[in-house]
């Protein structure tokens, strides 16, 4: 998984059923737009919000409409090791070629517990996993000494990193570095000087509204203008704030559906923004783009 | 639900399965102790860890096991509102007579959020709805007015307060008191303090280990020796701190081992306790006896 | 120090000075309404937002003031041990019968360091040292087994908890029972429950408010009247958080004034509540007495 | 300031007391190995340990010691305003060139609370103030849109942000941009990338330890040659890590030790790391440079 990766909002309709139709079109828009890989039930696809059997009927739909230049890593965590090992074996088989796993929520746990449910998850999984970061949901940084250590499980194939601290994450580099390992960034707002201390890519919320943008900022540090990456980077983070932390998945669809793209509507306990604040997110676009 | 209530463990076997003899088997062994309703499918019966089928069928052994007099709260709580609505209608048909509801976690909500959520939980639940506030795994803590409001809904019958701040439990207490609202204090600690608030009972770890004595406050409070009541519930703070908060699931199914309970193993990411700690574990649970 | 103890507020006059008149009016004011010793400096004294040489004098004010059956424990502490040294024999020369040291704050501490810390404190202080432990304002909560080691030091003679953890505060209790080790509950909220659990006293910012209340909650309690003093308490309880954790000092202060106490303004960065709030405020001060 | 700064850690002598000819020594060593201006009484130099005339004779002892062409940004801030006001005129007269002000810790305080405290010590400051960020310490995030309006403010110079969040660094960056307001990073894991982001400098702990490194950074960037800053930095992270958050103020001065620098020991409730540590600690210098 490398380059740009999109956590691919999840449209329901009036019913709050799982819009496929909307989906399917979804995933075209983004790849459409310079999107390299899909990751249908990450956090921003409100995959915690979706039965087990809505998740892979989800990974289903968005491994069959994408292009076969576009991989699919799928979010396949639970709190449970039984119920991420079942995600996972339904992801590999609806078409998903990673498992995305979240480290372990609800329960606190140690780092020691973190490290072997991993490996129980790694030594299992019939696909590739990917180590997932996302202190702001589960409380839990996963350490980068953490990281070091699983990535020399064979079948631990890198991280998506969240935490958007950056020195952390040259850290994880550092100590992925040899191994094969590919180390994306999960905060918009970092995308390229992430791309600078060494990332493969990144997966961003960012992706679901403005892909062009993200796909423009990637195109220029690969060019080597990492001047001009900076620059697109730094004009986007304020809408990149909004349709995170500031709003929310319901701040997200909010901000797509000004830009025309398929998002539907939340699923509870989500409820939408109100007209101010899609206007706002709206103007935050228009700017961005 | 009043009185001593158990958010049951959850015995495994040794291939991770859920044991469904022991399982009975251990819900008799606390219904002899004392217990008066059983909480299959809480935070300590690791039902995070379960799969949706297999909470289902736990409740399901759970109602089947229990006396006559005995009923049934299960958790049915899930980040979103399908799940939740689906878990519950499975307890319902399982046999439960109560769901406890855990505040949504995963995703931060905002207060207006949480309430609209229990809302559209109560109207569609087929049994009666009890609000669940354990902060410590939600990092989210229901106020009092939130609950007072709530109360009022036809369909949402109590609380659990596992927050372990008696103040506000003491304002939830005067927000509900003229509801039909049974507030349990889910936290073994206060247990006879919470009795002198007003509680209308507990759901307590401590009830998987040591029933006897968990009944044994309750009996001296509901026969006016609260001083006694107080003195019981000292002597057991240690312990209750020890398989709470100190060393979680694991410690409490390695305290009720050492009283010979059929607790099982724990599920991963959790991992037993080490030798020493089981070693000392079983003396302070000697020592509450 | 036992009974009845308030962190007594500090008046600033429109300058925002101290205002030294007012001080020693307001420590007749609680005395004459049944408080047993004053606790000058602590926080709702806003003592952080003094100097070195007004805190200081605040003290000496305080104790001048002080009948003399009332004894003075006077707030001491600061994030390093040289100034709490300082602050403590000035206290000392300024008629302080003991000094209340909060857990050292800014930089974090590792248990072992705070124990450290508090013993060289009492080994130099020239009057009996009490531990502080207000995980509100510090972030740090003072483990009840280092308290329990601490309580051994001749120098340490208790211990005000303002955790609002009653569970806690038993198993410090139970750690500090044999020692001559005055234990002091620091949340009016759970003033009764922790009389009942073996509290010698509490030191509550209510008792700036409603000393009347505070002292018949005590009253009550000595006379073995627990119901009552629990009735008491609950009544209080709405009040009490407002003029916390609600509104802080200025809710505090606000509320004084509205039963003409001698509480001037607040110092920056705090600032007065708005005329609602402090509306709010009076009537819940009306409904309490 | 712009450029490299240093919150030059504080000597003590073996009686605890500040070894300002060692102060003296380490502000040249320093501004001998690249340092372009001097932050005495940051929190890195254990500033909140020290009572407030130390403050202003360590402020002293460091403008004497400061080559003319070396500005002094002195930390003055307290809890209080009066404090600040205070330790702020103490450090104008020492000879301090601004005045580093972190946002007010220990009682928790609104955004607007904040903005207010900052205008009035702005106002009456003899000097120009910094706006100081620092959550870890603090558990406050000056807001971008707080800062932004602050930089309007005749009398505020600029803001060290200490938050290592760099995509609010780049939110405040651009919310300063048109004002005359240096920003610097306080993280020197971030340093690079902050710099790419448009800072003017940065405040390092680092630089105490290996000035060198943190200056041969900065001439990078400035001579254009943004991949060499950014290598040199990643070099650097592991070492920067363990003398702020790995090991705090007591493994700063164990690395500074080892490199000859005039550190001298901390004071309580710091306690020196162990030999092991300090090994481990002289390990990482000898890699970084």
């Amino acid at each position: 998984m490398q380059g740009l990766g999109v956590p691919l909002a999840t449209p329901f309709d009036d019913d709050g059923d799982v819009d496929h139709d909307a989906l399917g079109a979804l995933a075209e828009w983004v790849t459409d737009r310079g999107v390299d890989f899909l990751v249908p039930c990450g956090s921003n696809s409100e995959a915690e919000l979706l039965t087990a059997d809505e998740r892979t009927a989800v990974v289903e739909t968005v491994a069959d409409a994408a292009p076969d230049d576009v991989p699919v890593l799928a979010g396949t965590g639970a709190p449970g090791l039984r119920e991420t090992l079942e995600l996972t074996e339904g992801a590999a088989g609806a078409g998903a070629d990673g498992a995305l796993v979240v480290t372990p929520f609800y329960f606190d746990h140690g780092d020691d517990d973190v490290a072997a449910y991993y490996r129980a998850v790694a030594d299992d999984a019939p696909i590739p996993v990917f180590l997932y970061s996302v202190p702001k949901y589960t409380g839990y940084t996963l350490p980068p000494a953490v990281a070091g250590d699983l990535a020399d499980h064979p079948n631990v194939a890198g991280m998506k990193d969240s935490g958007g601290d950056l020195a952390a994450f040259q850290r994880t580099r550092a100590r992925t570095a040899d191994a094969d390992f590919d180390l994306l960034v999960g905060s918009g707002g970092v995308f390229a000087p992430a791309l600078d201390a060494g990332a493969d890519g990144g997966v961003l919320a960012l992706a679901n509204v403005a892909p062009e943008v993200a796909s423009e900022i990637l195109d220029a540090h690969r060019s080597g203008d990492d001047d001009r990456a900076r620059n697109l980077n730094r004009a986007a983070v304020d809408l990149n704030h909004a349709v995170t932390a500031g709003h929310g998945v319901a701040g997200l669809k909010a901000a797509m559906r000004s830009r025309g793209a398929p998002a539907g509507t939340v699923r509870s306990p989500h409820r939408p923004v109100d007209d101010d604040t899609a206007a706002d997110l709206a103007a935050l676009v228009d700017d961005a783009l």
